[in-house]
């Protein structure tokens, strides 16, 4: 093959970013379709194209030319931009992942995908665990032999974690969760012993489309562009970027009888969504565009609907807009009751309901199973018995059946093994990010003002501008002095718990 | 190349079909979001991944491989069976046709027409024809271009006919239209002399969750499977397949303020969900699944919303339900009134608003527009005018803006040139079919029972099983025993006019 001359190569390298991104476009709206708008009858539909689909993705990526256009690529990569040399470092690193495994296999597991996240929706509504299980140990099988075929020598649960973030093992974790217990479970227990915080303003009858309209005045007050990001609802909330950070949805789910549920399920995505959108415009249709790691991701997240979302002076600067969507339900209650009312600490059942305190909780439960599983320790069939139980000796409640337990998150359907311990990590991160952010910038009286656009700058000027441009490492040792631990984040918890239950 | 085996070659075409129709998924599905869910700001986004997907999509279809496949199955089409004949000869035709146009021309086609459309969304909404002139230029410009590249020594607007209806021309257009015109004006000015029927019965306030309620009842009156058919709301109503008959989708407009709009919308798009879906199962993600052609299509949608759902018998048998859910505008009228309201002959403006009567006058004014504008003998941005004079002429009314006049249809934004006057032969194609139907089945019955089963049993045995598995003609054949003529169409609705109006 003649050698190409460097500036070819590089249209070609930005041409073939463009199509892995039409591919993904396509593949990422037929899933969101299914998940929003498609007729309930229609998932293996869906599964044959994006069989057909995810054949085509993985034969472009994986395609001789690819092969050669990447080696050339790196073989010159003084020459690149820092840009550039990351671009052809994530397809090289991307594409030879791939390429380990075999296509038939990869495709067949997309299918897979498609029908399992059907039959999960089933399987929740009609609490029948046995019609999702025989899915849910194909998935599983599937991703230890993936896990096999792309790093034979690396413990499967540890390859997992990698793909949400690069480095990250059961080791770093296990440390990291002793921590968090040894700290939260004596404050919990502390909690415990208070008198309980009143939450009744948040229970009530609040029409759909009256939450509705607080969903775009969050996403409004957020500072989302809405010409480029969209809100649909769904069983379970999510947020999907659609070919490039140009069209972003956010999803939501209402409950009439609890607003509080949607509203910080929209201000979650949100962040999500504040995250993608703020990449470069530059990094549009290349692999650079959108976040660099899913930690980093729930670290912004969780940083919008917790510690700007429930903060105190959030909740003042929320509660008017309350009164005049909500009247009737919000007379004689006050800012503080909105503030108490969200932070109210109890072991609970659902994780995305879940108080900041036993959050972490939810997560070293499903960090248990799914290290167990993948260790052959545990089979698929007694996750329901062993989800059970482990809540019942972190959080203390008894599971009441399978739709509240095993099957209230939609992650293992869609194949995201692994992924969980993110939303810890994202916590602790946007704590230590909160830390420095306040060396600079008043948040509480941005929040107070509902003015979100200096805390948005800073996130845009140290964050998301950058994409995938630097790794979750490259990140946080950009933003913070320290290296990461989870000390900031066990002081701000015990702050909200003595503010909150007056706990010293 | 070597030769294969005719077993293998099947299974091949069989993949070829598959891969086709999943770019056709997404392809559709992308244009659907943008009716539909997508944020207002994403269409330079859509655009970019369009450009790349009808590029693979062109690629995989005119490929060598794909060539030589095509050529050795035809070289074997006696050991064919008749689908397996007719999807090659489809896929050649289809394919020879756009080898013709050059690739970067025909992509480039494609993000035109996905920039047209929003475009036009935003014209019609402030009235700007101004904005859409360039798009609507490049669009007539490339139609005109495609059409020489394709069949040179053709007329160009008789080779865009022939995308909508094979071997349909000007000439017989022109016949039609001259026989509907000696029939119908005449017609027309005797209904204008009499006393003008009152349809206040479909004005007054309907809110739109009655109105959504409405639309599912008819979806399932119309027998369709709401489990592989969904319902959205579009500024223009259309309906669309996903990868297959398998997921079909409609779309309505609501007005609050009457209620017959969206109704009728429903069944109409309804009829060709019912024609899609009725296609065998065998025949999803081939060339077959679907319709044979735009008039026949028509034949069908407009059969389902005017012959049926206009008819005496459909309106008392939905009249109860109205009263259901919409007492107090419903108290006081009748079934009677209800039919004599949607059956009203008045010159408008508005062609999915118009009656039957004046339906056709719509048309020509669109057909003789088309026809102008591809010969040269007009100018795009002459056509708000060529519109309102045509309008007076043909319909004596005044259009007051272009929002009302040139911008009312989004067809041409999508780059459907010829396409109207499917709709005119449909109209008349479905008379004939009634005549036919009417010999085996007591069709006022069914519809005055609401069970339109025996009229599903009747289109499925005789049309829609059959995908595109018969050219129009070939249809138009086996169900007819007499050639296609105007004559039971004139006679149809001359019958009504009876009946609405007491003209002899």
């Amino acid at each position: 093959m003649q050698e190409q001359p460097l500036e070819q190569n590089l249209q070609t390298l930005m041409d073939l970013q463009h199509r892995l991104a039409a591919y993904e476009h396509a593949i990422g709206l037929i899933q969101y379709d299914g998940a929003t708008t498609a007729p309930k009858g229609t998932a293996d539909n869906r599964a044959v194209s994006l069989s057909v689909l995810s054949e085509e993705l993985y034969r472009c990526a994986t395609g001789k030319e690819t092969a050669a256009l990447l080696d050339a690529l790196d073989a010159k990569k003084d020459a690149l931009t820092a840009e550039q040399k990351q671009m052809v470092y994530l397809l090289r690193k991307d594409i030879t992942e791939m390429k380990k495994i075999p296509m038939q296999e990869y495709v067949a597991f997309q299918a897979l995908l498609a029908k399992a996240d059907d039959v999960w929706h089933t399987a929740k509504e009609t609490n029948d665990f046995g019609l999702f299980c025989p899915y849910l140990e194909q998935i599983f099988e599937t991703t230890r032999r993936f896990a096999q075929y792309v790093e034979p020598d690396k413990d499967p649960y540890d390859h997992c974690l990698s793909q949400y973030e690069e480095g990250l093992t059961t080791q770093t974790l296990d440390t990291f969760f002793q921590k968090l217990r040894t700290a939260l479970v004596p404050l919990l227990q502390k909690i415990a012993a208070q008198p309980q915080v009143d939450d009744s303003i948040r229970f009530g009858d609040f029409p759909l489309e009256k939450q509705e309209v607080l969903s775009v005045y969050l996403m409004k007050t957020l500072g989302l562009d809405l010409r480029h990001v969209g809100l649909s609802t769904t069983e379970h909330p999510f947020t999907t970027s659609l070919g490039s950070h140009f069209d972003e949805r956010i999803t939501t789910h209402y409950h009439r009888d609890d607003f509080v549920s949607s509203m910080y399920s929209v201000i979650h995505e949100g962040g999500h969504a504040l995250y993608d959108t703020g990449s470069a415009d530059e990094l549009a249709y290349t692999v650079l565009d959108g976040g660099t790691s899913m930690s980093i991701h729930e670290s912004q997240s969780r940083f919008y609907e917790n510690i700007l979302g429930r903060s105190k002076a959030f909740c003042a600067f929320l509660f008017p807009k309350l009164c005049e969507l909500f009247p009737h339900q919000m007379t004689g209650r006050t800012a503080e009751d909105l503030y108490r009312a969200v932070n109210k600490v109890e072991p609970s059942l659902i994780r995305t309901e879940a108080d900041e305190l036993t959050y972490s909780m939810h997560i070293m439960i499903r960090y248990e199973l799914e290290k167990k599983v993948l260790a052959g320790e545990l089979a698929v069939k007694d996750l329901p018995q062993e989800w059970n139980r482990l809540y019942k000796a972190y959080l203390g409640v008894d599971v009441p059946d399978d739709t509240h337990g095993i099957l209230q998150d939609s992650h293992w359907a869609g194949g995201l093994i692994g992924y969980f311990p993110s939303y810890a990590l994202g916590n602790a991160y946007g704590a230590q990010f909160l830390q420095k952010m306040k060396e600079q910038i008043d948040v509480d009286a941005c929040l107070n003002a509902g003015d979100l656009s200096p805390i948005n700058d800073w996130n845009h000027a140290q964050i998301w501008q950058f994409g995938r441009l630097y790794t979750p490492e490259e990140i946080l040792s950009r933003v913070l002095d320290a290296p990461f631990d989870a000390d900031a984040y066990i002081t701000y918890l015990c702050e909200k718990a003595k503010d909150v239950y007056g706990i010293m």
